[in-house]
């Protein structure tokens, strides 16, 4: 016996929650919307399961988010297993596994969850749902193009307003520095200073680069006005082909989406880890969480990829809200073929469990904004 | 360094499987279908997390499903967590809870993953998926009959053919018992053997009760038979009630849906370890695995409450192969709405990502039946 008060049944662990009604099914009504798109471009759905052994779950692509990762023992095998803080170091490895032989380009789809030991730094968040599509075997702007474009559609189709995208070329920053023999405490106050965009610090440290890196550091914003500013330097030619790769993409991007709002920062790479190309990040006006991300990497065999993921909690959030089914009740008495006339209709039915004697009151205490009547229905106040 | 080989990384721990094309779009659309005709019904979703404190998750109901949890600590707290392996009982939570005042009958439905740390006497499987609905509040036949009913209608919705439900009431035996005053040993040895169904030993171990337990042995079978059998017993009152409920339930169920394949085994009891009322296993012919169980328990607090599980990867078993989307190859030089045409048509349209010498080609080597010419399409043989 212990003087310990009961534990709260209602507490869950930080960072995990319910979905209550409506939030539970707008999710659930997002994420198939968004997937009903990704098919429609003939993207294939594959399910990997929630664990894995930790030694491949974790390797590969998977390493940069080894440290987000629950792990826990597999009591069978005593092998340690991690639970999977991001779905796409699995899409990588199906593809490289038991779909090697597929067809390139290979097109996949997911949605499932993920858990997180801790929340990152920019979220509390240890439980998240993503959706996201993986283009595996091309690497050229084109396919970098429709990974945007489908992410658009997909958010069009929700109805979520104010969309832009933001890109970024993240080996770039790396590839300037690489022409500068900096020391590495150098280099690295230099990347620390491009990071948190402080100009002044960047013009102090980068020497013979101070002036490149302070125009591209001022690029950023509308991609037309980041590509003039880009297509104006005096840039080395292992930065001007990432450059030129950038503006190819963006191209491509609006040749598939003439409406879409793009914007571009040159040098960004905070928060790419194992990315190699294009990278996208996508925002909604007054949304502080990003809906997505995604960007251009080398699959497990080096095969060129890119990928999306979206965030169905968060476009929740930045969605109009959808009216449910109207409900009707259902009195015990009424014509037996009008309930699946009215779920045919959309309505969702509250069959009575029993006789009432004020069906009207027993409706609205039921949160039925209809009462069925005879074989057809009346609204209530 | 060691000699170890590197791990295969297609390996994955026993129990958990990918699902591919076209499994894990079928599974999904399986799931969804199901979510439809519950909400349809007027139940409404909730989404629980996969994880709980171990003390929240595996009390109450949960006590019955402990073992089989995988536990992992929160490095936040040091408190001990679980993964699910039930939804149940997290519903059951959430109804005394948050939705403590929400009006009853409550009707709630609920879709996700399940993780057992091994898999059950039954099965292999360790990521098991849920979709289930709890009726919380009314404790009468109607209410039964409405978990069953919602069941084969969903069932019929996939297209499951031969689906049969054998109803139990595992109350039953143990209230027969009940009457005598078995030893320990005697007692536990004849709740063995009316386990395994064993006749010979039950007419040995029963005492004044043989007569009885024998002939309730033999009464499973169809519903009408079985409920023609109990009513000839001489039952005492205790265990009458039960029988009474029991014949009640399924004249409910047969109101609601007059062509259903009932069974009923009036003395089941195994596997049901929190249940206090009816029962119900979904089998279809030739699946040796169930499609679902449900039943009457007592939720948190004491409150009346039925539901129902379904398990959608063993339904996708069950359930004829649906056709998917039909894909269409798009050259580049394509008019441009015709995607956007053919998609809404219900066709996946599958872009070029550049110019192809020959489109037919191309087109059947990415697995498309039609390939985009103009403003039409034309079929490939």
């Amino acid at each position: 016996m212990t003087d310990d008060p009961p534990p709260n049944p209602a507490l869950l662990p930080a960072g995990f929650v319910d979905l209550l009604p409506p939030d539970a099914e707008a999710e659930a009504a997002g994420m198939e919307a968004l997937m009903r798109v990704f098919a429609a471009h003939g993207y294939s759905r594959v399910k990997p399961p929630l664990l894995e052994f930790e030694d491949t779950l974790l390797s590969g692509s998977g390493a940069a988010v080894a440290e987000q990762a629950f792990r826990l023992m597999d009591p069978d095998t005593r092998r340690m297993m991690a639970l999977r803080p991001d779905i796409t170091p699995q899409i990588a490895r199906i593809a490289a596994t038991r779909l090697a032989d597929a067809p390139r380009p290979l097109r996949l789809s997911y949605a499932g969850l993920c858990v997180l030991a801790s929340g990152g730094a920019r979220e509390s968040d240890r439980q998240i749902s993503q959706a996201g599509i993986e283009l595996i075997g091309p690497d050229s702007p084109e396919a970098d193009a429709e990974i945007v474009a489908l992410g658009a559609e997909g958010l069009a189709a929700l109805g979520v307003p104010d969309v832009s995208f933001d890109l970024t070329m993240p080996p770039l920053a790396p590839a300037l520095m690489a022409e500068i023999d900096y020391v590495p405490d150098e280099r690295l106050a230099l990347m620390r200073a491009l990071d948190r965009k402080d100009a002044a610090a960047v013009a102090r440290l980068a020497g013979g680069l101070a002036p490149v890196l302070t125009e591209l550091l001022h690029a950023a914003g509308p991609a037309e006005r980041a590509l003039a500013v880009l297509a104006g330097l005096d840039l080395p030619p292992s930065v001007r082909v990432l450059s030129d790769r950038l503006a190819a993409t963006v191209a491509a991007i609006t040749a598939r989406v003439p409406d879409i709002r793009l914007t571009v920062d040159p040098i960004e790479f905070r928060g790419w880890q194992y990315h190699t190309g294009v990278c996208v990040t996508v925002y909604a006006r007054g949304q502080h969480q990003e809906l997505g991300r995604g960007g251009r990497y080398r699959s497990n065999d080096d095969e060129p990829a890119c990928g999306l993921t979206l965030r169905p909690e968060v476009l929740l959030r930045a969605a109009p809200v959808r009216a449910g089914r109207t409900r009707v009740f259902l009195p015990v008495d009424v014509y037996p073929e009008l309930g699946r006339r009215l779920r045919d209709d959309g309505y969702a039915t509250v069959d009575a469990l029993g006789p009432v004697t004020d069906p009207a009151a027993e409706a609205r205490r039921l949160g039925c904004a209809m009462l069925a009547r005879g074989d057809g229905i009346v609204a209530l106040d």
